[in-house]
C-alpha cells in the first residue's frame, strides 16, 4: 500500500494529465532562506494616490467615477491590444510565432481601499460575481474573442502592486497554454464517458470525504488530489456548466458564499491576508460547442510555513517536476478546522 | 509582418511545444509593486555556522571534510528517498499515484564560502564540470535511476538558504514532467529529420545571429526565441550528445569558459550577485537509446528591471500563459553588451 502520509510519490493532475511530487516527510526540515516582509496591515478606506479609489485619476488621466459597488476599465497598461492585427511568423518551423489580439480589463472589488474579498459582506461579493457575469457575456460577443481569462493576484508576494482589491480579465484571440492542456484532457473523458471529468472526480471527492472544506448546495471546495502549492484549492459547481455565463441567480448567491468562505480560511491560517493567485478555468468561446468543458476556479496560494515564508517552486520544479511537502490531505485538514469568521472580527 | 518589437504575439517554445507570450510595448508600464531585499553583498571566506564550509558538522552531525575544491554529499534533507519501495495506486482511474524512488544530493562548489560562479577561476569551475559527470557515471550505473537532474538554485530569492556556492542533484525513478515534454518533441523531430531538433535550431540561430551571447568551438549560449523569463539562457552544445557523459576533455574545458562567461554578464547587468534557477537537461539514463535527446542547460533568472525587481509569473502565467515583456531580442542585446570582466575586479 502506498503510504501517502510517509512515502514519497508522484501524483497526476486530471486536468493537465502531468505529474506532481509529494514528499510528505520533507515537511521537518528548518527553514533558514528567505522571509517575506509582511505588508502593513491597515489600510485608509480612501488612499487619495490610488488609481482605483472612487473619484481619482489615471496614469492616462482619465478620472474614476464616484463608484458605490465594483467598477472595471481597460488596463492602460494592457498586455494585449484590441488593434492588433493578425500575422503568422514561420522560419524553417524551428521559429515559429503569431501575433496575439487581446483585451485587458482589470475590475475593482469594492470602492473601499482598506478591504480584501474575505472582508467584503455577501452582496458586495455577489456584486462581483454579477459583473464577472456580465463582462463574460460582453467579451464573448466579440467573435475574435476565443478565451476569456478572469482572475486576481492577491498580496505583493504574487506581483500584485496595488492593495486595492481588485482582479483582472483578459480576453484574447487564442487558447492559452492550460487552457488546451485542461481542454484536452477533459474532452477525452467526456467523448469515453459521456460525464465531465469533473462531475465525477467531484463525486468521488465527496463520497471519500478526505480533501473537502466546503460543500454547499451548488459547490464545492476542495484540496485536489494533486494540488502542487501547500494550500492550493478549487471551487468546483456542482452542475457541469461550460461558464459562468450559465450561473443561475441561486448559483450565483452560493458562488459568493463559497468564495467568502474559503477566502476567510484562508486568512485565518496564518492570521494574515493570505496571498495567492486565483482564477476561472471556463469554456472557450466563438469555437463551437464545449460539453466537456466544467467551470471551476483554481487558487494558487505561495504561503507554506508561515505569513513570511513561502514555497518556492525553483530549480528541480521549474526543470522537472513541481514539488509539494506538507500533502493535500494535511492542507485539507487544516483548511477545514479554521474558523468561517474572519480572525478580524 | 509581425514587428517582434512593437505587436503582442506568442512563440513557440520547440522544446515543450508549449507558447509563450510577448508583450513588447508592455515594458513601459510604470512599477509600483513588491521590491526585494538585496543580500549582503560581502560575506567571510569561512563561515563557521556553514554546514557546507569544510570541516563544519552538518544537520546529522556527520563532520564535513577539508575538501580543498569540490565536495558532494547525500542531502540531509532529501525529497527523495533510496528506500522506498515501488507502488502504485488507482481509483476509478481519477485519483492516480505512484510512490517514487531517488537519491537527492548537494553538491559544494568550492571551499570558499565568500565565492560564486562568476567569480570562480577556471580550474575551480572546471572541476565541478568533472564532478557532475562523475556523480552522472555513478548514479546511472543505478539500474533503477531513470532520470538525473542537476541544477542550481542561486539567491535567496530563488529560496536558496545557504549563500555558500552549491548545486543540487535529484536522481530518480522515472521521467519528470519537463522531461517527457522534451522527450516527446526531440524525438519527433529526429525521427522526422535524422538530426537532433537542437542541432538544427542552434545552426539557424548562428545564421540570424540576433540571439547569440557566446559562441565558441563547442557550445554556444543564447536567449531561446521561446524564452520566458527576461534574461532566460540555453547552453547548448555544437556536438548533438544525449548527455554530460560523452563531454571530451576539450568539452569541458569550453562548457567551464562558457558557464564562467555567462555568469560574469549576467552579474554584470545589474551590477549584483544575479539569481537564478539552472540546470541541465539530459538523456534518460536506463531506459534505451536516445538519440533524439541533445545536452543543454537552461537558465531561469526572475530579474527584471533592476537588483531589486522581479518578474512575477503569477495569475495569467499561472492559469493561461508565460508571460514577457522586454523581446528576447532585447535581452540578448543586453547580455551582449556585457563586460566578461567581473564588476568586481
Ligand atoms: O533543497 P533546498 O535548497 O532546501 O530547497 C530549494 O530547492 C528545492 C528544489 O528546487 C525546492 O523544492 C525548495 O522549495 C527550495 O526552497
Ligand atoms: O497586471 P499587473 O497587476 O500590473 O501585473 C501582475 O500581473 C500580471 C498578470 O498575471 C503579470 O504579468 C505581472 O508580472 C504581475 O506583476
Amino acid at each position: 500500500m502506498l503510504d501517502f502520509a510517509e512515502q514519497p510519490h508522484k501524483r497526476k493532475n486530471l486536468l493537465t494529465g502531468e505529474y506532481i511530487l509529494v514528499s510528505p516527510h520533507r515537511s521537518k526540515r528548518p527553514w533558514q532562506g528567505q522571509v517575506e516582509d509582511l505588508a502593513p496591515d491597515s489600510r485608509p478606506q480612501y488612499d487619495p494616490k490610488c488609481y482605483l479609489c472612487p473619484g481619482n485619476s489615471r496614469a492616462d488621466g482619465t478620472q474614476n467615477p464616484d463608484y458605490k459597488d465594483s467598477f472595471v476599465f481597460v488596463n492602460d497598461f494592457s498586455a494585449l491590444l484590441e488593434d492588433t492585427s493578425i500575422e503568422q511568423f514561420d522560419e524553417e518551423s524551428l521559429l515559429v510565432a503569431e501575433s496575439e489580439r487581446g483585451i485587458c480589463k482589470v475590475i475593482s472589488f469594492s470602492p473601499r481601499h482598506d478591504l480584501t474579498l474575505p472582508q467584503m459582506d455577501l452582496p458586495a461579493i455577489k456584486a462581483v460575481v454579477d459583473l464577472w457575469q456580465r463582462e463574460f457575456k460582453e467579451l464573448a460577443e466579440k467573435e475574435w474573442i476565443k478565451y476569456i481569462q478572469i482572475f486576481e493576484n492577491k498580496g505583493s508576494i504574487m506581483g500584485c502592486s496595488n492593495p486595492h482589491p481588485h482582479g483582472q480579465i483578459w480576453a484574447e484571440s487564442s487558447l492559452p497554454v492550460e487552457i488546451e492542456k485542461e481542454t484536452v484532457q477533459q474532452k477525452t473523458y467526456f467523448e469515453q464517458h459521456g460525464r465531465t471529468l469533473l462531475q465525477d472526480y467531484v463525486a468521488l471527492e465527496l463520497k471519500k470525504d478526505e480533501r473537502i472544506i466546503i460543500d454547499n448546495e451548488h459547490f464545492v471546495a476542495l484540496v485536489p488530489f494533486w494540488a502542487a502549492w501547500p494550500y492550493e484549492t478549487m471551487i468546483i459547481s456542482k452542475r457541469p456548466v461550460p461558464s459562468i455565463l450559465a450561473f443561475t441567480e441561486e448559483e450565483k448567491e452560493d458562488f459568493a458564499r463559497t468564495l467568502q468562505e474559503l477566502t476567510i480560511r484562508y486568512d485565518n491560517i496564518f492570521k494574515t491576508s493570505f496571498p495567492y493567485s486565483a482564477g476561472m478555468h471556463q469554456s472557450p468561446v466563438n469555437t463551437g460547442e464545449h460539453p466537456e468543458w466544467h467551470w471551476h476556479m483554481h487558487f494558487y496560494p505561495p504561503l507554506l510555513r508561515s505569513a513570511t515564508v513561502k514555497k518556492f517552486m525553483v530549480g528541480y520544479e521549474m526543470l522537472a517536476t513541481p514539488q509539494r511537502d506538507i500533502t493535500p490531505e494535511q492542507a485539507a485538514n487544516t483548511l477545514k478546522q479554521q474558523s468561517t469568521i474572519h480572525y478580524k472580527g
